[in-house]
């Protein structure tokens, strides 16, 4: 079942100028900031109410928010949704024909279980579906 | 103070075919599909937690949404936040530097006070601010 928009993610060339408005202008509190290696990023996060933004800042160009930067330009890289079984989600999913970009769950930041959908699938929009465990919030 | 992420904008061609993703492949609750004369669209509003994704077809070309969709394609087109007090929010934002596209509150859809913030200031992301009724939720 979906639970919550779990976060937000926004590319930014840097996250120091970021938060000169999503905490200072905004109001936002910060949560913490990580460096992610697998993803090539450092990470910001931001509490929202349930859910979180996630500035991310490519730590190399060649990783995907460096590409996505490169082409797109800052902005909203992906919507990551809070499911409670993912497993069950991703199979439904498939079932009504939604393109997968990962078939199974993989471990994502923080321990989280993780699966993207192709934004062909999803009307433009990245997807990243989310499984935490209880009681943890995002975590990168 | 910040409450929530309030809604997100998603630009479709065609809200009958989106929802074979957002409702039956992914498994949201829709919870109303109106039109809003005043933004030239159809919007269908699917509950997500707290939240919810405003699904929105254009009825007009002309409209920002039709434009949107020609230049940009579908997906993402704005961020909502709920505010508590819109314009505290706003007053801060303008000090802090942002650049507002609505310099005061106005009249949304369901009676809601809504204002923009310019994506040049947010980073890429176009960010609506709104401030609701008590027990009101999105409503377009």
């Amino acid at each position: 079942m979906i639970q919550r928009i779990d976060h937000l993610g926004i590319a930014v060339r840097s996250i120091d100028q970021a938060l000169g408005f999503y905490r200072d202008a905004l109001g936002l509190t910060v949560d913490h900031i990580e460096t992610i290696e697998e993803q090539k990023v450092k990470a910001a996060m931001l509490v929202v109410g349930e859910s979180r933004l996630e500035l991310m800042e490519p730590t190399d160009p060649a990783g995907a928010v460096g590409k996505f930067l490169e082409t797109r330009g800052e902005g909203l890289q992906h919507v990551a949704i809070g499911v409670d079984d993912l497993e069950a989600a991703l199979a439904q999913a498939r079932e009504r024909g939604a393109r997968l970009i990962d078939e199974k769950p993989r471990v994502g930041a923080g321990g989280a279980l993780v699966a993207f959908i192709h934004p062909k699938s999803s009307f433009g929009v990245l997807i990243e579906l989310v499984q935490r465990g209880k009681g943890s919030v995002a975590h990168g």
